[in-house]
């Protein structure tokens, strides 16, 4: 099965960039798993700008970067967002990668694993995103994995300081592959 | 008191231009306003990328642009945030010009007016917007305005179809005067 990892924050310092490495070191780990691991700082898309939303215009766009990006996800069997979370919700960034595309989301799972400075390690940006990808016809799963105090939450080898985390991400992989499964057949 | 007005969309084709004139346009009928009207595809923030988030940069931005935006913001008393919906949500340029700043939105009101193609008119956005403000200190107020069925919600002057919305749009702006004046007192 071929996951997409999304790592959504593009800031100066973001941290979000151990958190995805992690989770793509992780997902490697299962058997008959290819990742498209997607930076969105790489990804460099516009703020969406096309003359229809993308579900009215049946996907067809008028920039290039648009056709690119809709084909690479159409091409993923599942996701995995990695999401820090501004004012109790996702980064515009990571919005703009998710309007951009309709069809590509349609009845795929999306496994996310959230972030924060404090206790509440994303959960609200997680529940927000949650209502997007729904309404994308997505599968938001019930496994998500929330990492608190992020600026201590990894040692220097990258590996996360509580290891239940690892149970965390692990359990929100077999979700998905579960989902991926079912959801393909 | 002074009054920003943000037009929170800037695709090609966007419909939220005539719902923020005629924004402007009745909120300019009021004694002892004056506006600042933002248009985001005007603003043209990149997106946001500081080393900090606003919060804990204290304000203090590396970026030219958004210690102009910062104080642009502050220097409002009020604001009234017109939005569209994509994907139950508000789009990433708005948000992100949202993110950009901290303290300019503390203990002020906010009046959101949002539009859709259906019945629904926005107001998943803007539930998902009074989230993100609250977080933020701001005050969003009790009294939105949704406009449904965008494409036929406005005639060739720029007036609304159902005269109704009119009345709708005032007792947001009647919220939005007694609320900056009890929080300036």
């Amino acid at each position: 099965m071929n996951i997409m990892v999304i790592l959504g924050s593009s800031r100066q310092g973001r941290q979000g960039e151990k958190v995805a490495k992690w989770v793509e070191k992780t997902l490697g780990e299962i058997d008959d798993v290819t990742i498209d691991f997607v930076d969105v700082a790489e990804l460099n898309l516009p703020f969406y700008d096309e003359p229809m939303p993308p579900l009215m215009a049946q996907g067809k766009y008028n920039n290039a970067h648009g056709t690119a990006w809709a084909e690479r996800v159409g091409k993923a069997d599942g996701f995995v967002v990695v999401t820090p979370e501004y004012n109790h919700s996702f980064p515009a960034v990571l919005k703009n990668a998710i309007d951009w595309v309709a069809y590509g989301w349609f009845y795929k799972p999306v496994g996310i694993v959230s972030y924060g400075y404090g206790s509440v390690a994303g959960a609200r940006a997680t529940e927000q995103l949650r209502l997007v990808f729904n309404e994308l016809r997505a599968i938001p799963l019930r496994d998500a994995t929330h990492i608190p105090g992020i600026f201590e939450a990894f040692d220097a080898d990258g590996e996360p300081s509580d290891a239940t985390l690892n149970d965390n991400l692990k359990a929100t992989f077999a979700e998905l592959t579960i989902m991926v499964k079912k959801l393909k057949a």
